[in-house]
């Protein structure tokens, strides 16, 4: 059907419905003829997008993967997990110190830190245990998997300060210490401080928000994020890992051949498909198939996406650019004729690690397998009916 | 000064003063002792950071870079400009209809644009008159160039629906028309349309913002701001441009050699060192002079740094990755050993255009020129005692 100008500027609202799937209203205002608000000191979202972390008991909130677009995860919809709350820091009178086995043991305040040559890096974290536990058919991305989010990162290179106090050449472990009331410790190797990681005080711009470890924490990109210490008070240099509670009693896996993984820093490859899933409802014909991949091994090379359970795969586009240890989001046009149907995505890293099935890391993990480190794929039931759902014995 | 274990241990706050450039004060709160906060839906900045957009008259406010890290631009601090105010439109309700040289004419909701495939890009957006009038020697940097700012935009390219309502071969120009107060209107290329333009939905992983277009915008990358219409209700294909006010009485400008400039789209390449500026006092020793490029045409390429007024320039790091048409990074570590110094920056893009000085840009514009798509070389001055101020009459 043909509109031509004189149609619309008789319509009205400036609306005629034309398309099939449109239904189109009369708007009772027309925002041309008011007035809209001034500019703001700060913006706010639109009244009616409430984007929400979901909050699970006292320690944990996860992003609600199902209603971001992007990599870019919002800083108030970054997960949080903490041991013993989110402590409040006076940043006037934050310090750290870096001592143990070092020429110079120093307390750097905030400002010092701040004026350290600075870097900025797209990256993942993720929480170790971010298997969530499922509540049934109606869970969402982010119930299944919202401790993993994105952001830019801000900060001076943990090399460059172990330079600057003259780490020890024998070094081989230090020790990170949090200022919250769990006092969280945990055992970094040497290799990884002088490589990558960073102590943070920038996240999206802006300062760290208090949940992500203000005013500054470390950062190892693509490892376990309970490793990347928030409020970061204290390294210690020394030739041998601490055993610390949280790498001893928590954070080592069993496995089914008897032996136990400590030090499992490394996050493996992952993906979630974030569209279609819990709560969509879908309507027949194309599908754009949407989710986010991720990989502490650098960078994401393919995802696969199946959507008939796992008989046939098809390579999903990336979107440029593809950085490493960051979310990469993917998309697959699929066309969705009406019948029941298993959608799931496998990322495939630039080592040539495989995501592996559930039945794959049960059988390597064994029955008294932890929490930690559970990586399976998983992925959607569109029901005839068009509403997807999650359903856990679908995969694997 | 060497401290052991023990001597911490000792320190009732665990803070000793170590480091000549910290003034150590022993927390009258110990964090450790008290449970922090419980996890939130949202999470908020700390409560001392106060960041904000410097709001101009009725309709503008520009993004604080003074305050900011790395490249993205938190979303409630991308700058805004509007003619008629930030309308609220219902989100049901909205819709954009394609019309004109196109074989069926069409009517998409929200819900059908996101039904299209999607792309997300990180992209800067600058308005074409972003060289603020100075208010002295404390002007900030955001008072400068506020009106410039990056987010990852997510939305369905312009040519996808330009396909699917089936653009005539003979098409040239497009109107775009937003439906806030001013009801804004531009033409814009249909090359523009059909190669990079997206209808965007998303911004920074979320919903647009309300005062970004909400819900959803053209966008144009490495395009003057006004030209990506916000709130777009109409896209009327045409084998002409409209000439509309808003690119006949306003957006052309005057050269002086007497001809003018209509339809100058693209940005061209500019540099602003957002550290050290006003208002920073320096200390002594080494200082990253630390600042954002970016250019309409592509890459930035290189960034030139002098501390000596333009007598020597050397070349900045720039932080990877260097995205097309998005804000780049630049960091330069100089040693500030007391005296005045005047610092600049000067960006170099891609296609190897060179940023302009005030002098060679003022006399390729001419005595009658615009406030629009001025882009000099600018900087600061620090003087002996380490006030940086900004002084005009420094540059070129």
């Amino acid at each position: 059907m043909k509109v031509t100008r004189r149609d619309l500027l008789a319509s009205a609202a400036g609306a005629v419905a034309l398309s099939a799937t449109v239904q189109a209203q009369t708007s009772p205002t027309d925002p041309t003829k008011v007035r809209g608000k001034p500019p703001r000191a700060n913006g706010q979202r639109a009244g009616g997008e409430k984007l929400e972390r979901l909050v699970r008991g006292a320690t944990s909130s996860g992003t609600p993967h199902q209603d971001l677009m992007g990599i870019i995860t919002p800083s108030d919809l970054h997960f949080e997990r903490h041991h013993g709350g989110v402590p409040e820091i006076d940043p006037a009178r934050y310090s750290l110190l870096i001592h143990g086995m070092v020429d110079r043991p120093t307390i750097f305040s905030l400002a010092d830190l701040k004026r350290f040559p600075s870097v900025s890096r797209i990256h993942f974290l993720e929480c170790s245990g971010n298997l969530g536990r499922t509540a049934g058919p109606d869970t969402t991305p982010g119930q299944l998997a919202g401790l993993t989010s994105t952001s830019e990162w801000t900060g001076v290179r943990l090399a460059t300060l172990l330079k600057e106090v003259g780490v020890h050449a024998n070094a081989k472990w230090l020790l990170a210490e949090g200022s919250d009331a769990a006092v969280l410790t945990r055992s970094v190797p040497i290799e990884k401080a002088l490589d990558d990681a960073l102590i943070a005080y920038g996240q999206n711009g802006e300062p760290i928000r208090p949940e992500q470890g203000y005013p500054a924490r470390l950062f190892l990109p693509g490892w376990e994020g309970n490793a990347s210490v928030k409020w970061l008070r204290r390294i210690e240099v020394s030739d041998q890992p601490f055993m610390t509670r949280e790498e001893t009693s928590k954070y080592t896996e069993p496995f089914a051949n008897g032996t136990s993984r400590m030090f499992s820093f490394r996050m493996d490859a992952r993906s979630l498909i974030t569209y279609p899933a819990f709560p969509a409802t879908l309507q027949r014909g194309w599908v754009e198939i949407n989710g986010i991949a991720w990989t502490g091994a650098g960078k994401i090379r393919r995802v696969d996406i199946t959507t008939d359970g796992g008989k046939t795969w098809t390579a999903a586009q990336l979107q440029e650019p593809v950085l490493s240890m960051a979310h990469t989001r993917f998309r697959h046009l699929w066309e969705w004729t009406g019948g029941e149907s298993v959608i799931m995505s496998r990322a495939v890293d630039e080592t040539g690690y495989i995501q592996p099935t559930r039945a794959e890391l049960l059988k390597q993990r064994g029955p008294g397998t932890t929490g930690y480190h559970l990586n399976p794929i998983t992925g959607w039931v569109v029901q005839a009916d068009g509403r997807v759902l999650y359903k856990e014995e679908a995969w694997g």
